[in-house]
């Protein structure tokens, strides 16, 4: 994909901004790039290939918002991407390699796209709008009898458990609750991994907005046997 | 070698194409390669550091193609790039750090030289013609009564298999065979990763032109217990 | 941290040095940059972000040598960076991100920071001089009864066991002495990973100046089980 796009635009920067998705993991993805993207410069165009369904007939769509652009599969994946925009079906194959594989079409498809992109093109030059773009059911905790059903979304390299639920859900429930993941009782929220001593367990909300458990110098999804899907509980106290 | 390339020439564009080579794979090395390479545009320098012999005797190699510069030790790295070219000795030590190890010559001798050869460097300056660079056998399967015996030449990032079989070799039995691996048999060739169930296993002919078996939505890799070395045989129906 | 970086200073090269530090490990750190960092060429902006501590009080410094500037939390991490410099502390907000995290200071921080840096932003800008950085106990073999005790301080991609004994430690030994590691215990120096069989342990001064164990063609941190912080025992032959 580096090669294609830097044959059509060799000025352009192109970053790696993450290859640790589980495979096929869209929804995962969706999270990652949510709290990425909007630390990029304006006119970013970003390729987002996680793609289960590659080759099939599933359609492949540009979202043009205000300041960026963004490919991907039709299967949910910009779903988190919270700026308005165009939606267009990239189906133009003039920008597209002359020979298209059915297993590779980030390097046969998206990267010369991208890279076309980034050459200032229009992305209505890509295909029809569209106006059903796929939608990832909501990844948000269930609220049943004053308890939140929250869960792993994603665990990062040092083994901490980002979750789905946000700091305003936590919020929403007041501050006297405790966090639960498997047998462990957490009391409640501190600010950073070392407010509490190495090796012992933290709730924290991290970088991305989110509640979090990790161990203080150590690795939670290891301590825990937790990884993504892990149900996390927020209790109020003083119900059962 | 990034610091080392980007203190000769600070403008160029370094694009890290693989870190996933199995410790000294010559031949894993070799199929990535050639994977990747023809998808750069001309100009484009390779410089591939799969030296198990690093410190010994063993020559460096440039092999000047008509679109490319390659960079490689004599050990065979370079046998599947398919475009004639000029093999010369990498030799002059005016284009070396000046202190060169027995252990990291891709940082004392790969890196500096290829970031002279971006300046412009001609390749006749690196040293003398060589005309008997080393090949590593032909990685191709086997054809033994009617039955191609293949094997895995590299797994992906998601677990698929890739054989050294290409379209080519399978179209030469017409299409009426299966593809075994293991205990398992598989009924033929489809298009794409989804054209079966998820959890199931599917062959197909990959992005790079190979034979692939693959699990949908899973890892044949962990499914089969298989990895670079496993047998694929691909057997004509009704013969034993 | 490639986005921030980015939004700020378009035109700068963006390097991943390194992504293979064990969680926490600021003594590994230390190691890995004192090995890369003279590679690089002047000008280079260091952005060293193994922070343990993050959003606790440490603080965070740029540490401004003739030829390079470095950050990192005040962790020691800068501890084997050998020019000498100005030390400044990272107070000034004026060049943080807006709204700063309590567990991804490098993206708030750091990153920021650098650019501007980048731009040629004079680091007495960033806030008051320091006199105190922390430094890390100095990681370096201990001498016993003429026995050398020391220790791996970093298992390499090929398994290679890099330790605290320098060239010079060795040298200063003379050369008439065993290496040893677990049960096992090697004649002395070769030059060559190949000037062994392979798959039999060799021992050599490695491309960072240290001792090293390694196994022809092979992983020595597989077949020993050793790791970081595994003993290495250099002794003196003809005594017990």
């Amino acid at each position: 994909m580096h090669g294609v796009i830097l044959g059509t635009n060799p000025q352009v920067q192109v970053v790696d901004l993450c290859h640790q998705v589980l495979p096929q993991n869209v929804s995962q993805a969706a999270f990652l790039l949510r709290s990425a993207y909007p630390y990029f410069p304006t006119g970013t165009i970003f390729v987002a290939v996680v793609d289960p369904g590659v080759g099939s007939g599933r359609r492949i769509l540009c979202l043009a918002t205000p300041r960026y652009r963004f490919l991907a599969p039709d299967n949910g994946l910009l779903s988190l991407v919270e700026a308005p925009g165009q939606w267009i079906q990239v189906a133009n194959r003039r920008y597209f390699l002359d020979v298209v594989s059915h297993t590779f079409q980030g390097r046969d498809i998206f990267a010369p796209v991208a890279a076309h992109l980034s050459l200032g093109l229009d992305p209505a030059e890509l295909g029809p709008i569209v106006n059903d773009p796929q939608r990832l059911p909501a990844n948000v905790p269930q609220r049943i009898r004053g308890e939140l059903r929250a869960q792993v979304v994603h665990v990062d390299h040092f083994g901490n458990l980002i979750t789905n639920a946000s700091a305003a859900d936590l919020a929403a429930l007041g501050s006297n609750y405790t966090i639960s993941i498997g047998q462990v009782e957490l009391p409640g929220l501190h600010q950073t991994y070392t407010s509490v001593p190495p090796g012992e367990l933290v709730a924290l909300i991290g970088s991305s907005g989110q509640l979090e458990v990790a161990v203080s110098s150590g690795s939670a999804s290891q301590r825990l046997g937790a990884g993504v899907g892990t149900a996390v509980l927020i209790r109020l106290r003083g119900r059962c």
